[in-house]
């Protein structure tokens, strides 16, 4: 058994800042008391211990301590994502038989037309009912379930215990270090694993989140320039539009910044060189939401040296490649404390781990000195003439050019060669397709170069800003 | 299961600092390939995965080397104290039923006479055999067995399992924080928890050690002094000395400095308030063999105003006063991943804990904010004419002297009140009883006095310098 984390970090240090959203402040007493107050609330609504519940919200306090309230009543969170569609919401509502929907006022309009839900303003000014605050948590218990679409089609409910996020959050803390005066900055979904493990951090560590509803880069930059926090999580497009911002201003990150987390896929060589011109350490990180958040991460120590790798597993994690090619690439397997028991609907008879491990469906390879690489997604991979063609090498290529600002690769049927790859860019400024097809056959080998490149406005991604190569074609 | 610890840290940072003693250094990777090498020579000598093995050696890289190649084993370590008598030695050997005695050749001479032993040395040249080194380890694996005495007086063999370890290191370090270049000055004994603690805390942090093999004043104050080290693990006694020699030299501790760590027993104020004045940063902590180190420690933040104070219990662990008195002081209890399963040998059927709660059989309440004062030893209380009286406050008031240098107190029989507390003191310059006794009366209540006040040149106390309040009287 272990301490209910939100009492416990408000017994142990009560009076440090927790959260900060728009110049507003809660100390972790503060929010200990709102959300005991907001789980009274939650029980005259006929919510009881244990439930499992769909909640939905912008990343705003009221959404955090809506989310904690549901912790003390032990309910199994679902995590919905704000920019599904009612079909895909619908789809996971009823998959998890939630029995409750809480919901942000400004956002019931996206949920599917005949769901009854809980308006947080409701609740919020609702009367409170007893209840009995549990005081210790059993690891097995489940803290949240996120919906991850997978190769199949139908999204998979994952369960993530409070042993997995605890796991995570002691691993990446004996990774990353630690000092009280820490602070997170959370511009990622709190709906995803990225931006929940900011909460459950922030909890375990007795951390500041410094929590934005929206990626406003003006000021999450001014933040980085002032040393106002020291620590992001960021996915590659994010991290580009803090470095051009930085470069636009011709400024610098403080020395107070510790550390930008990037996950959710591969980071461009180039803007790791970009970051590191101006004073701001990335540390590249593998992880998913079945693994609760980070499983490898690059220690700073190398973060130079081992440019473009996901590093090394975290303390308590194992990584292994399956059935790897001559060339040692193949299925990245992951094990430990972290990793899901499992899966919850449609998918709750299917194991999540074969012999303890979790197989990915990523391919990666394990260099000679142990380092992770990830070279691509199992599903994205385009085959073309017998030749693998990973897009992310393309899509790497395509960025280092000045025009570039944004590129997806993906693969499009071809009579001849089975596959193609064909690229979907985002400009800076004016560039022809055969120039930029010149470019790509200086740097490619020809079956790589895309046979079409098309000029858009703005590529497919999902709510954690994650390029979705699937939806190039549509 | 989870990673063997030597061979994980060795993957993830080879080349960081593991190892300074007398200017000689080890990195992860050549500990690990040291003690790797020493477990294929174990294993010659009949050593077998698994086997319970005594263990014995002073605080040197050689005795390092020799326990991370039990580990390697799955060796049960049964950690013999160096400062034992033969007999005491000879209960624990049989006591244990340990199949090998492993001996640093310096200690060999201690050993009891008829003991079968294993000389480093001879270990150290052996021949090398086949061995598969496991790469996991389950969380209820046996790591130490570290005999205490307790109130019965048959010492017990308390067990600390890989889980035990691991709960506490990851729970100390979201209290005290980490950072990739703090190094742990260790000159408490890697036999008892204070000490291989400290090696548990340097693998799973990939922090570097500083080892002693005998408490050298000067050579430490020099560390602190000059920055060398960032954390150390004191009891009261070793850091009277290191503040009298920092106080001589009418030096500070550097700001690199970051962390005293105080267990075994009460800190008394005089000092926390002399360590203040030299720029050290002391934190009082409880714990003890059954918790494998820490259970509560002094946030940083709350240092000066909460002199005397143990602190609160590290994240993932809870305490609780048993059967508090009118004034809520009681039994200690405490519960958490942290806590032995239970004994060898003798009291191989004695349930550690009840209910889930280790009862400590120590005496202290906690305050309106939450926070533990360890009032005492229950063992040690002194109940005087029907007057509790407790010790530690006697020897604080004694120690408040400028010429008291040490004081130990403990109860003497007597036919009036059933118990007098009586004074062994240690002094700085010439004073009378007298004029001590005097002293006492301007701060105590009369029946707090001691009775004798008795001049000695040094007090009883263990390997890790606990003062043994009950051999005072012998």
């Amino acid at each position: 058994m272990y301490p209910n984390w939100i009492l416990q970090r408000a017994y142990l240090t009560p009076l440090r800042k927790a959260l900060t959203f728009k110049k507003q402040s809660w100390t972790f007493q503060e929010l200990s008391d709102e959300s005991i107050k907001r789980a009274r609330q939650l029980v005259t609504l006929g919510i009881q211990q244990g439930d499992r519940i769909a909640i939905m919200g912008p990343s705003k306090p009221e959404l955090v301590i809506m989310m904690y309230a549901c912790m003390h009543l032990q309910c199994e969170m679902v995590m919905l994502n704000r920019r599904l569609s009612q079909d895909e919401l619908a789809y996971q509502l009823k998959d998890s038989e939630a029995v409750a929907v809480l919901i942000a006022d400004e956002d019931v309009e996206k949920l599917p037309s005949e769901t009854t839900y809980h308006l947080f303003s409701a609740i919020e000014e609702g009367a409170e009912g007893a209840v009995n605050i549990v005081k210790e948590w059993p690891l097995h218990q489940t803290t949240t379930i996120m919906y991850t679409s997978g190769t199949t089609g139908f999204p998979k409910g994952v369960r993530q215990t409070v042993g997995n996020h605890q796991a995570s959050a002691t691993a990446s803390v004996l990774n990353i270090g630690l000092q009280a005066q820490d602070v997170w900055l959370c511009a990622v979904p709190l709906f995803h694993i990225s931006g929940f493990s900011i909460l459950v951090r922030s909890l375990l560590y007795g951390n500041q989140i410094f929590l934005y509803d929206q990626f406003d880069v003006e000021a999450i930059a001014q933040n980085i320039m002032d040393g106002d926090v020291t620590h992001m999580s960021v996915v590659a497009v994010t991290l580009e539009r803090i470095l051009h911002t930085l470069e636009q201003r011709n400024a610098k990150a403080s020395s107070y910044f510790k550390l930008m987390l990037a996950g959710g896929g591969p980071v461009p060589v180039d803007y790791l060189a970009r970051a590191h011109a101006l004073n701001l350490a990335v540390a590249q990180t593998y992880g998913m939401t079945e693994t609760s958040s980070q499983t490898a991460t690059l220690a700073s120590e190398d973060a130079m040296r081992k440019i473009g790798s996901a590093g090394k597993p975290l303390f308590f994690n194992q990584i292994m490649i399956a059935e790897p090619n001559a060339k040692g690439e193949g299925e990245i397997c992951i094990r430990g404390p972290h990793v899901t028991p499992g899966y919850i609907g449609r998918f709750a008879q299917k194991n999540a781990t074969k012999a303890g491990w979790l197989h990915t469906g990523d391919i990666g390879y394990v260099d000679e000195e142990g380092y992770l690489f990830v070279i691509d997604r199992r599903a994205d991979l385009i085959i073309s003439g017998g030749e693998n063609i990973y897009p992310a090498e393309i899509e790497n290529v395509l960025l280092t050019h000045p025009a570039v600002k944004e590129a997806g690769v993906c693969g499009m049927p071809d009579e001849q060669w089975g596959q193609v790859p064909i690229a979907f860019i985002v400009l800076n400024e004016q560039l022809s397709v055969e120039q930029l097809q010149a470019f790509c056959l200086q740097k490619l080998a020809k079956y790589k170069v895309p046979k079409e490149i098309i000029i858009t406005d703005s590529l497919p991604r999902n709510g954690a800003d994650k390029l979705l190569r699937r939806k190039l074609l549509q």
